[in-house]
């Protein structure tokens, strides 16, 4: 939904809310700023869903119009129109937040640079919420899951983990728009002048607020330092990105390890139930309807039942440790320990001057 | 085959047809613009399919030819050659939708900017229809693979999934060849100014349309804006990739976890079948044709066969019960979960001023 | 072994000549161009199984010396001496192919432009060679691994996967190798004037044969042009590459799947020997020689019997519907599909102006 | 908690610590720094603990104010203010080893130079600090993951190692931080000569101190020399990093080996068991209460035995054999070796002169 | 150890060898260069194993330092010091090789070119024989562990194998870091040029050596030489470092097709020994003391043992025939294999003009 938000402070007032009620009406064709027709042919093909898109190109031509990934803002001296065509909550946040938070004219700069502060904040907040939203279920799904005492990884938290690592990856991808933006601005020295819209226009209000305050520097500072917010918020990301990296290796280390004791223990005990096999088959061959010489001889019994015991055990015990020397295949201990050349690195201690 | 498609708009039109007949059937060897001579051999090389490769040189030296992910495309003031060497059912895209929006007069623009958008959304629009004839697809048969419930992977589903990430990487090509097309054109600055056509060949239709409008900055906004429409398809595409990656991950851990499961059941039986086996040894001792003294006791045989099943029983559990101690070897508790100590983003909350 | 094949047009012909048959017996000290001095260097301990490096520093000055991958070449306007380390049936190329080609006087263009084209060209071809044998080789072991019928992956197609991929490894490295050199070019752009030495010094012949086109901008396009179907072939081989990573996936996930298959057909089996054996016991305490009251009852035989198979296939038929019972853990329904959300894709839908 | 230390040489100290007490109490509005303004501002939203953020502006314009990975450094010619944030113990720091450092004026330059480098030198200590803490920790941990001995991996083990790879990964997103911010610096010469604050305010300290030295060039060789350390512990951690996916990557086949010899050791057994209930279906035959011809025959029970036994002694060692020729199914011989072709690179030797 | 070579040629040799001399004893405070003070810095905390780290500044203000990858030269017109803190055996190669290499005066070029020549040439070569020492042990070992007849990997193969590629990334950094350094001189004219020592201090030799020559030219071409080699050291590198992976995952592939095969086998085993036990029930039963009907019958004995063995065996051929299809779920047909649109490569063939 198109959302058409002005908010003014100053003189500017009425004319701008004239502006905002004319949104919805009218659309000059010939007299829009060639930058923002591209643009509208582009909002053309992403809102077929919306009705409309109208563009609003307002009387004074000092305005300057921005992509902060896909919400298109203009912003003039006295008043900010914010376009939203995704329609998140913005507008609740405009009405609730920043009207009264830009009309306090407590703040000596001018009202462009407490705009796009505003702005700037809104998106990088929205940004750590969402990664504040993500992260902890990450990392509680993650600890879950490297629990070494648990044999089969839960399936319903692998589900949760993949659905908050794609959410990850949506967010690393929309702080990397929003990174993108902002630097393509700081690259170019002309583009952040445009930015100070005041000292083009207004020279009067221009040379009192600025007492000798150069406004491209300041504006380079704000909009720097916002980009170092996202870069932090970056680097959370692709560390945590890290994190379910080396947390998957670790579960597959720790099932594999699982399966391997198992194994191990299924095959003694295939080792045993060989030995009971093997030395009842003498049970079994005494057992036959055939003549022997040892029908009556009274201790034939406790001879054989003794010597099928004895046997299978003494053969269980035999494979056993058969079993042991076979998985140590004597690694020859002349093969020297992988990393003990690496000692040099710690000869380059921290110098104390 | 090669298709000479000419749409022009206004009084070029004739010439612009007439040249059109001739492409097939000139060749001029000298007088050829050494860009497109060259252009030439690489087409030579690459269309041995097709017969001839023929180019025609336009009278007026007003052309730019441009290569959009290998559809080379010339552009005059008045008309509009697309040299496609694919025959992707471009021809039928051209003659059907190009040629009736460009003649469309109700743009107060150049005609080289209405040629250039509609080829490069043309172009934007095929890639976004690959892309979403890929997603659903991938996205369907992921979601039927990290299935939980399911024990083994369907093979065919994984066909399918092998061709469409082909798919995807093949259409991540394209989408980077195109991009990298686009950039090369806005990091120079006289490329951009090269394809503002009308402001160098006719100097009244320059002034006339353009009401203080810079024809270059608005030829960079154009391009710029597309340049992101391709950016954001070539983000969907990684996310995509990514997403593939994570899943089959998860189908890994899902097809590990299953194993494991089943391995534990499989050794609860062998230890159960070991135990019965145990003590089914008595059975077939007693079995023996050998004389025992308890033949005639009538206790006997309901001693000896409670104390096999009893004692099979009893050393199942204590295998069982072992078995469960076995895998989990008692990590100490002491060892902290790994990441409380990452509390400190919490504190990094969205400031309000 | 060094090759030093000059081939000429014109009347230059007889000095190269000369020069060609003076290059095994002439090495002058401190005439040598430096930077073909420092290059000798180099060739000096690449190519020490090679008896002798000999360079001939040619009279006139207008020669210029480049290195596409490792292949020196040093061109004048009339001549091209190609120096060959490598002797990878070059020689033949060069004699048989090379010099009727650039004999042919059809060409309007000077002769290092055809020169350097049929370098280039010669250049791509090699490496389009290398990869359109490596290419099926590749797909057409793939195809047959992937193949989810197979059980186990044949070995010696491992093999021959492993070389090719190995192979293909090595023409990334010589593609990026070529591309690089290219680019070191393109980037500066009075390296490419370099390139144009008619332009310097037959004035006569320049501004004869080109009427008015620019020579740099000409080299530059054909630069250019390779460039690109060089950087095409770079593509092509991060696909394979690509597919190479995507396909062993899914010989894995094909191997694990039949692996689990398996080792449920066993743990069923598994449960019915278990199953047998148990109720066995019965038989086998029925078989000892020890009083039961039964011996005598003609229905006993029947109804012992009849309880251990019908016993063993009750316990058989529980254990196999606890085991289905367990590998379906009951996910709660409640957990919404991963990707539902991902809908906001279908909107931006290729718009139709 | 904000913690504000001055440390000042020469005369400037008593005016610095005035400066220093006001921190707590002053917090003027309009007079302060846009620079400083707008740090505050980040501040703002990043120490919402701490109750409040102020910030002193000095009297003398001179100073510069930096960020070194997040803590905040203001410099004049004649003090050093610190603005922590995070309290990592770096106030120990500053009052017990900076201040007397900076105090000794043994050394011949600027004091913001001796600052400067006190500053970094203690960053970079701080970095490798914690590389060396993690660093033998992963050593050790990985030296006993990937002992061929072990079955099965220590599950603990693995969660020191996943606790520390994830500290190595921080870490290594610090020295990045850390490296940027100095590059950014190196990257442009203005903000170089900013910070040789002496030779702006100073003249007649400059031109007495540096006798011919370029005070930038020295200043740029600092940031420099600290850069190139700081990279050096990126490529340690990186290696690092490595090593940790190499070792994983041994310690899956590790653990994938001793699987499958287990697994032939339990098919193996499997064979005999097979083989032993095999041919004991005879003697069970034989031991049924039904009328054989054989009952009396002294010699039947010694050779139905010893065919028990040997038949099955023999079934078993076919299948043995059998198991043998089916794990090496005949790769043809004639299949290459993969690397021989390899041996071009052994004639790239070091050349001698 | 602190190791001051200096070689010098010409007249400057005596005052160069007293300098030498000097290098233990002085340690001048103020009249350092700055940039040696600097790194002197850094020196200091690095060696802080080193007693002493002196640093000589030479009268000649015409003395220019390199670091190439941590050891520090520096060189004057006629002298050349090279300062090491490793004692990597460089001692032995300066004194042995490098004096009397530089003291011969057949070439043409002053003695910084010989010198710079000289320690690349040393540095290159360094790199060449590590990666000589570790690719061949690589190679072997990967040959002997993909050999698909293995059962399971070697372990103490697989030790060699981690230490070699521990070392392999070892040598990947050293050599990024020399292309590095080496860049960064490239990158800036102004360094190359401040090389060329001879240009400005010996007019007179600069113009009698160098018949025309550009020094910066020269020096140029030399550096981009050497610079590469060194890529193609670092190609080799990573070419072998692919290899590993794709020789990791070929391990894993012939590991778990080995696990497969040996699973079938086992399963089909399973099934004979269920066959086997279900049959010889009957026997059991029959072997029971309970009256039958049969006992007297001389048929039944062989009747009941035709049965149970035929019976088995029959079972045992569903089981495997059962096994078969199941292991085989008739993939439709009807999926076209995947790579078969891909012949678009195929007409992509190599030009011929």
């Amino acid at each position: 939904t198109l959302l058409g938000s002005i908010i003014s402070s100053g003189p500017g007032w009425p004319a701008a809310a004239a502006a905002a009620a004319a949104v919805e009406t009218v659309r000059p064709k010939d007299s829009v700023t060639p930058g923002l027709r591209w643009r509208e042919t582009s909002w053309g093909c992403r809102s077929t869903a919306s009705p409309v898109s109208v563009l609003q190109k307002f009387e004074s031509h000092n305005s300057v119009s921005w992509e902060i990934s896909r919400d298109i803002t203009i912003l003039t001296p006295e008043s900010l129109l914010v376009l939203d065509f995704r329609g998140l909550g913005l507008e609740r946040w405009l009405v609730l937040e920043l009207a009264p938070q830009l009309a306090s004219q407590t703040h000596s700069l001018p009202f462009e640079f407490r705009a796009l502060e505003a702005i700037l904040q809104h998106k990088v907040n929205t940004l750590q919420t969402r990664l504040n939203d993500v992260e902890p279920v990450i990392l509680d799904t993650l600890e879950y899951l490297v629990d070494p005492k648990i044999l089969s990884a839960d399936r319903s938290k692998l589900h949760v983990l993949l659905q908050n690592s794609k959410s990850l990856s949506e967010l690393e991808t929309d702080i990397k728009v929003f990174k993108d933006s902002l630097l393509k601005i700081l690259d170019e020295d002309e583009m952040i002048e445009e930015f100070c819209l005041t000292k083009w226009t207004d020279p009067r209000v221009f040379e009192e607020s600025s007492l000798g305050i150069d406004h491209c520097e300041e504006m380079e500072l704000l909009l720097e330092n916002y980009f170092m917010q996202a870069e932090e918020l970056g680097n959370k990301t692709r560390e945590l990105k890290g994190l379910i990296d080396d947390s998957e290796s670790v579960i597959f280390i720790n099932l594999d390890s699982h399966r391997n004791v198992m194994m191990r223990l299924n095959l003694q005990l295939t080792m045993g139930s060989f030995s009971l096999t093997l030395f009842g088959l003498i049970g079994v061959a005494f057992g036959m309807n055939l003549t022997t010489a040892f029908e009556d001889d009274p201790r034939a019994f406790w001879l054989v039942t003794g010597f099928m015991f004895l046997g299978s055990g003494l053969i269980w015990r035999r494979l056993l440790s058969f079993l042991g020397r076979h998985l140590e295949p004597g690694v020859p201990p002349l093969i020297p320990p992988i990393w003990k050349r690496n000692t040099k690195l710690s000869d380059i201690k921290p110098g104390v001057r």
